[in-house]
């Protein structure tokens, strides 16, 4: 270990309990909550595993009227929701770690989805995530209610196994609607005054600290600046709260602003953005205090903490993509860190109510189910077989990295190109996507430590060039590219006139080549962050760029990774117009033609259109080795296997999930299908 | 029974088995799948205790590939699955009907939110569901492999007890996307001509069909015009592919078109509107058809049977609307039929992948969890108490009939204007709307029927008249208003220049109040159906209308109930202009100013300002009579409670739910919170 580290590596403690070192893996959602027990032990226990202190489960309501459904929450109602939570306290506890539950209530934000409850908040809203629906304003008697059902939320927690205990008040939830004078209008001494506003929440931490003080350390997540995106509450309101509250709390866990802005991703917010207003909170406490700011840099965290202002390195996103950073860091083997790229794909597939995944981290959720572990990989039947990859994009490196792990000897990854990378070549020199190319960057450091991988670039194989490559296997990840034909979604016909000189794909704008003129209009039916990167590009160069789509918003993938309303504020700044809800239909010289949403005509003058339509798999080469198995047979491959945007053009995340599963299971008996993974199911124990 | 009738109560043959009548739940989604396996099976069994003769579950995946996650479906992947879902079929033959198990691929459409399967389709697609996404191409091998899981999960599902076995082949599902020569391209023999795109569905129906023929009946959904919404596939060619596999196929149930215009709401669709495509299936089957069409009245289901078009009434809504329909007109009690209003509240709760819950049937997924039976009612513990129900909107009229079901025999339903209904007075007045009338019609023929209900209109009480009136318990169920006070979602600051003459509120515009000047805004912060509703009635009466909304799309909740496309083209056929993102912060005489989604400076003329901005609960009865303990002690009441919008302004479903649910606790120690429902949990059971 790097000496400037060791600081890093000191416990802590919090109240009753103490924490081994200073890695804290705060509380964030996976798709596992109440409801799937074991793949949330398995996904919490290997972030301790890997040598965090303390990691916590995602939120846990405590009322029915805190129901998270269709989104998935870590219920904690009853006793069965206890005994299943109470599966990841333990194995937490058993790498020695502690385990934290984040007792919650979104109050107007609830969704109530399963319950059916009435929302409840400080004063009647309009909530800005039901439509067409407002909150009740709660009664004495709600507010009692609250605390009581927190209470014995806490107690259900403690005798679970939990060794931290939250009250939850950050993020725009029940405690900060509470907090907000926007959104608490109330009159009867739990509005008004800071204390007024603030004393729902004292009075919880005293019921909760009353209920398991001894017992559990007591933390509370709080906004320290923004409100978690409702208007009012300030870094100066925050200090006032937290002296207010400093003996009630063991551990103070730090956000700032709205969600989007806390989990702020690479494109708009640099590691630590959040520090100007966090560590400041230092001022009113001596308690340990955890905060973020999607750190990677083992330095930077240590220079942190030696400056006081926070205890614990706090992380979700960098968690997700490497479980192991705390024990690379000690161990010294800081090249092996996978950066989180701050892309926030976890969070697109959590806001979608999907099972957890990670761009960098193709293990991330898959620790139960699939028996995937991020460090260890279990040593290939079959390791002496020579095998080729075509490709170093996503897929084909981490393929091509797995492979290595699994002690094959003799691993080849081709690439046509002069540099690997696959569409991250271009893609991460969109404006703003630079930290994207972690993705690459980690891939070349690891694919440069396995002996038994070599890289090849500059090398584009014919069918024939593999034939006689000498391969025992072939693993295809020749990628994707976009489509200039015209064709796009939901429509027969193609755009006419797709074929002029005027059109150009991404690809090639990104490859340098420009239009004629000046005013070009680029076309989105793709809808996430290809059709502004190129915008962007080019608006950068002094092109007059309007981006035309078929979407009602634009890019409304951003929208899930909680970027969609700063792509466009950033969009519109750089001068940049969007025309929504349009399709085109023709192209001619100098103009373009199409329809509205209605069918009604519409065209538009322009010098040059960029294609952002869709996207084909360049799979020729594939198509031609496999459709010739004689040729195969006679050239000694034992089988050709196709992984990535060559299968079909995805998002990243899911070209490099392919890629490792291939790497997983290239020795099973048909590597082509997924194996079966391991599932949870209801219980049907009569009487229960 | 009316004579004319009885022709619904004859048992139909479907290959083995055999309908005891002609009423066919179809299948159809519920937010319970194989995840709430006991819901799902109670759910289900009302209907055939309702006297349904045929109750599927809803669709069923096959594959890993066709993962449904996030939405809820009920998966036959494992025998555990079928061991959930085997209750289902159990519940449903402990009353006499047939279990039918819709078995699913979705194909393009699926979604794989936990499985992180790659899509497949015939041809390589964009999705129109998940963006920046395309489907694999699926080899020789994916079709063989499907098929081959089709007849393993038809295997599973006879030996869990379905009598009933679906080759699900609408709905622009995997099916359909091969029908379609747009979505298919193949030149393999699985494309082309309609032999060649219908083959990899007849292939399967073979499969099923060897697998469980003798066992099950095979049933087979299709798309008898539209194609599930994808292009290419009419009536004639439909006719063709019947012909074709008609020996395969023991049922045939027939959808038309797409999934929103197959499940139309009453705004745009009349009952039986797919009548011109479905009815002519019979020129190209002799077999049993079951067809949809939103059926409430009896005497239009015995005529198309009688006509020999269909032979089996198959309904999904109006069988969550009335479970026991059947019986009912079995038994000649058809005024008690709970008429399905055609909102699509059902689908607005599944779409957002919640509990499934109705409009007009409160007790619809309560099944099991609150063990609530939409015909049967326990008798109260004090129904010898005075209930006064103050106000006779969707909650009080719910509530007073639940009250009068549960032997209650002083109940006064008083109502201040001088016709029941509440919000529904007017709501049903305007265009397209008055189907939602049923809510109020049912309620007020019911409430007729109860000895100890008696529905008083035209009486307006204050407090003093409350404390007067000699009841012990008393329902506050005053219902809510829209704000004309400027106050709007998430902002701070109200509106300026609300006070002004020009400003309306909904209600004051369907009271008849009209605007001075001819060119009006309607301002939408709501989201749903009122601002749509009013501007169409204003437009109709030749004012210039322009809806101004700070949403992307007009209406964004109407896309949950699939009437967002044809609501918007609705719009602008009327003449009515759409401005979206846009945020009014001031009102002028003669015009309004704010600012679009960048925040840049906006503004426009207009004579009038319709505010549909934020509602208010209409609670200050509520809040006099609670407000003074001791003068509900003197006056004798020991309880009042608030249901409905006077809690929390919410739509219609959930004001009579909430009255519901009142009604049938009003006897519990506490009314005022729900009792805690039977939930279902994870199996934790080591080794499973």
């Amino acid at each position: 270990m790097d000496p400037r580290h060791a600081i890093l590596f000191e416990p802590v403690t919090i109240g009753p309990k103490t924490l081994p070192n200073r890695f804290y893996q705060v509380p964030h959602a996976s798709g596992f909550g109440s409801i799937k027990p074991r793949t949330q032990a398995a996904f919490r226990a290997i972030k301790a595993e890997g040598g965090w202190g303390g990691v916590c489960v995602e939120y846990a309501p405590v009322s029915r009227d805190a129901d998270e459904v269709p989104a998935v929450a870590a219920n904690m109602w009853d006793d069965a929701d206890a005994r299943g939570l109470a599966l990841t306290a333990e194995a937490v506890h058993s790498h020695g770690a502690l385990a934290g539950l984040e007792l919650y209530h979104g109050g107007a934000s609830s969704l109530n989805g399963e319950s059916r409850a009435v929302r409840i908040a400080p004063s009647q809203l309009a909530s800005q995530i039901q439509f067409a629906s407002l909150a009740k304003e709660m009664t004495a008697a709600d507010i009692a209610r609250v605390q009581r059902e927190w209470a014995e939320a806490a107690r259900r927690g403690r005798d679970a196994g939990f060794d931290i205990i939250y009250v939850y008040g950050a993020h725009g939830y029940l405690f900060t609607q509470f907090m907000s004078p926007v959104t608490n209008r109330r009159t009867d001494g739990y509005g008004g005054s800071v204390a007024g506003r603030g004393r729902f929440w004292m009075e919880t931490l005293e019921a909760v600290r009353s209920a398991v003080g001894g017992d559990c350390a007591v933390a509370t997540r709080i906004c320290v600046h923004g409100a978690g995106g409702l208007p009012g509450i300030d870094i100066e309101e925050t200090l006032e709260l937290v002296k207010m509250a400093d003996d009630l709390v063991d551990l103070w866990d730090l956000t700032v602003g709205s969600w989007p802005e806390d989990s702020g991703t690479s494109r708009f917010y640099p590691e630590g953005s959040q520090r100007p207003w966090s560590h400041r909170v230092r001022e009113a406490t001596a308690k340990p205090i955890v905060a973020v700011g999607r750190y990677s840099s083992p330095d930077l965290m240590a220079e942190i903490v030696r400056s006081g202002a926070v205890d614990l390195i706090g992380a979700a996103r960098q968690a997700i993509a490497d479980p192991f950073l705390p024990r690379k860091i000690a161990e010294g083997r800081l090249d092996e860190i996978r950066e989180c790229t701050g892309s926030n794909v976890c969070i697109l597939r959590e806001e979608a109510f999907n099972h957890v995944g990670c761009v960098q981290n193709a293990t991330a959720g898959e620790e139960y189910r699939r028996g995937w572990h991020p460090e260890m990989f279990s040593r290939a039947a079959n390791p002496g077989l020579a095998v080729l990859v075509v490709g170093a994009g996503p897929a084909g490196m981490e393929c091509a990295v797995v492979l290595g792990r699994r002690g094959f000897s003799a691993v080849h990854l081709v690439e046509a190109e002069a540099e690997i990378g696959g569409r991250l070549r271009w893609t991460r020199r969109l404006p703003t996507l630079g930290d994207w190319g972690r993705i690459t960057d980690w891939r070349a450091v690891q694919l440069g430590k396995l002996p038994g991988v070599e890289v090849i670039t500059g090398r584009r194989l014919s069918a024939a060039d593999v034939l006689g490559y000498g391969a025992d296997i072939v693993v295809i990840a020749t990628g994707s590219s976009w489509r200039g034909d015209g064709v796009q979604p939901g429509r027969v016909d193609r755009i006419s006139g797709a074929g002029l000189a005027q059109v150009l794909t991404p690809e090639q704008v990104a490859a340098g080549k420009r239009p004629a003129g000046r005013n070009v209009i680029v076309y989105d039916t793709d809808g996430y962050y290809v059709a502004p990167g190129v915008a962007e590009l080019l608006a950068g160069e002094d092109f007059s760029v309007t981006v035309v789509t078929t979407f009602p918003v634009l890019s409304p993938v951003s929208d899930e990774t909680l970027e969609g309303e700063m792509l466009r504020a950033d969009v519109h700044r750089r001068g940049i117009g969007v025309r929504r809800g349009l399709t085109i239909t023709g192209i001619e010289v100098g103009s373009v033609r199409g329809h509205d949403e209605y069918g009604e005509p519409w065209s538009a003058e322009c010098d040059a259109v960029v294609l952002v339509t869709q996207q084909a798999s360049d799979d020729r080469l594939y198509r031609e080795l496999t459709g010739d198995e004689a040729a195969l047979a006679r050239a000694g491959i034992q089988a050709v296997h196709v992984i990535g945007d060559a299968v079909a053009p995805r998002i990243i995340s899911e070209a490099i999930f392919d890629g490792h599963r291939l790497g997983r299971e290239i020795d099973r008996p048909d590597p082509s299908q997924p194996a079966p993974y391991r599932r949870e199911h209801p219980d049907l124990t009569p009487g229960r």
